[in-house]
């Protein structure tokens, strides 16, 4: 399909074929059944989440989070005046979303529960069994469940699950998701917002003020993404999974060691502190040398104690 | 200059060069010398306008605009919760700026005052003598003065005023423009904020949580138009202008006359009722048709009271 003369505005949720792929897309991915109606396009996934933490949350309201998080939720779910409330993973759970702590922390003022899986930045996934009980705690009480699932095109088909799937989240669950990941298009800036139709009424409103459409050209070839039958995202997860063997093969047998001075975690929450993050986005070959560094590092630290290496 | 790769995420300021040319566009259209510190970039003026608006005005602040303004200022300066204060234009001061009443309508309360010429939808042009006691009233009162300049490189460069360029303007002036009329880019969305350096620290904050950069390739094309000497307003102007003179030549002699139902043009504030909006954005040849079935249609309502057609 060519276009010509596509420099002009656009509509303000977004070009009607592209919510259509989007909406194909996410029952696909989620297993929610949607209309474009139910679809609203912005400029990436951040200002979907921007948007929506606009459109629901205010003054004197909580939003919980699940720590870690992605480093500019405080911000942007804290922008309208609502107060965090942080769930800490612990790695003792393997670094979990525990249904039972984001439930009990539940208030009368509890407007929004976040939760992002796969995560950013630890990687953790969430299967249904997590998701089902937050739904029906959102469900009861009338709270939002905004879900992130930037990622969620990166797992195998079988291991994917989303809190939009499932029975009676349909008036509660905002999923957002982009094609920066899937498709390796972080600069182009294409995301969106799947919701009940009466948030998207609010949404629409903001978005004729705050951005005032997306350019045509970039939702032509957004569009254009979603209807070619690639598997960019199966090739991401091969390549991810081998370097991520790299890195356990390397580093998961070494102890724990104290670093006087280390690059601080915290930017994603509190429960980052002590850990440190290792990126899985560089070639392999550049990735084993620097785990061949930090593993021997960390032996020259523990040696004093422990003269003949580390097991 | 070639570019490959250019899909990632970007500085969520703005590429350097492209401030660098926006920089030296403002000092050539205001009069304001400026580095590349004191531009941020935006997904268009609309986006610039509303991250303005998030950063200087909260509840209880009071923001004054001078009606008509273009339909989303309301939307966009009181999605932080301010009170917008409206000065109607009148058509007896040919739809001009009062500098003062719009001097006294500041209160305790005021934190911002918008202006905008040439004006959407009027197209009033103010000129420097209007500024001047306007800046000089927000200096005394430490008052933000937001310029939306997005028509000014319309005009001949000797009919341009910009209150950034009045000396002492550069601690309260805050300047936005896009590409979108002076290089008929409206669907690129690039626009930008000058001001001062204080402003962009929280500018860019917003920027990181909001919309997080634009397309690489986006602020590329933006830097190369800015850079090409091309005289795209010029052409622009030439059009209008002719336009123009066939639409007065056509209807200027008509009477006044009473609709019973007409489309309310008061999404640009109350003065705009009563009031008609004539694009002059199509061909000569079906602007002057449909002036003539205007004019012909006019013709028809005054007939009763005055059968040889109105003077």
């Amino acid at each position: 399909m060519r276009r010509s003369g596509r420099h002009h505005y656009t509509p303000v949720q977004g070009e009607l074929d592209l919510r259509r792929e989007i909406a194909m897309r996410h029952f696909e991915l989620t297993g929610q059944r949607v209309n474009e109606s139910r679809c609203a396009v912005f400029s990436g996934a951040q200002n979907a989440l921007f948007s929506v933490s606009q459109c629901v949350l205010d003054r004197g309201d909580e939003v919980i989070l699940i720590e870690p998080y992605y480093s500019t939720y405080p911000a942007t779910f804290s922008s309208g005046g609502a107060t965090l409330v942080s769930i800490p993973s612990s790695s003792s759970r393997n670094m979990q979303m525990d249904p039972e702590a984001v439930i009990g922390a539940i208030t009368d003022r509890t407007r929004a529960i976040v939760v992002n899986s796969p995560n950013n930045p630890i990687g953790s996934v969430y299967a249904r069994e997590q998701y089902e009980p937050v739904v029906k705690a959102c469900i009861d009480r009338k709270i939002w469940l905004i879900s992130d699932e930037v990622y969620l095109e990166m797992l195998a088909p079988e291991d994917r699950a989303s809190p939009a799937g499932i029975p009676g989240a349909d008036e509660i669950c905002i999923t957002v998701s982009s094609l920066s990941k899937s498709h390796r298009m972080t600069g182009w800036r294409v995301g969106w917002a799947v919701g009940p139709e009466e948030l998207m009424r609010h949404l629409y409103n903001l978005s004729l003020c705050m951005i005032y459409g997306l350019p045509p050209f970039i939702m032509d070839a957004a569009a254009v993404a979603l209807r070619m039958d690639v598997n960019i995202a199966g090739t991401v997860r091969e390549s991810m999974n081998r370097r991520r063997k790299i890195v356990v093969e390397h580093l998961s047998s070494l102890p724990n060691v104290q670093l006087l001075e280390s690059l601080p975690c915290d930017g994603f929450g509190d429960s980052g502190e002590g850990l440190i993050r290792i990126s899985l986005g560089v070639k392999d070959e550049l990735l084993r040398e620097a785990c061949r560094r930090i593993r021997e590092f960390v032996l020259t630290l523990v040696k004093p104690r422990n003269a003949d290496g580390g097991g």
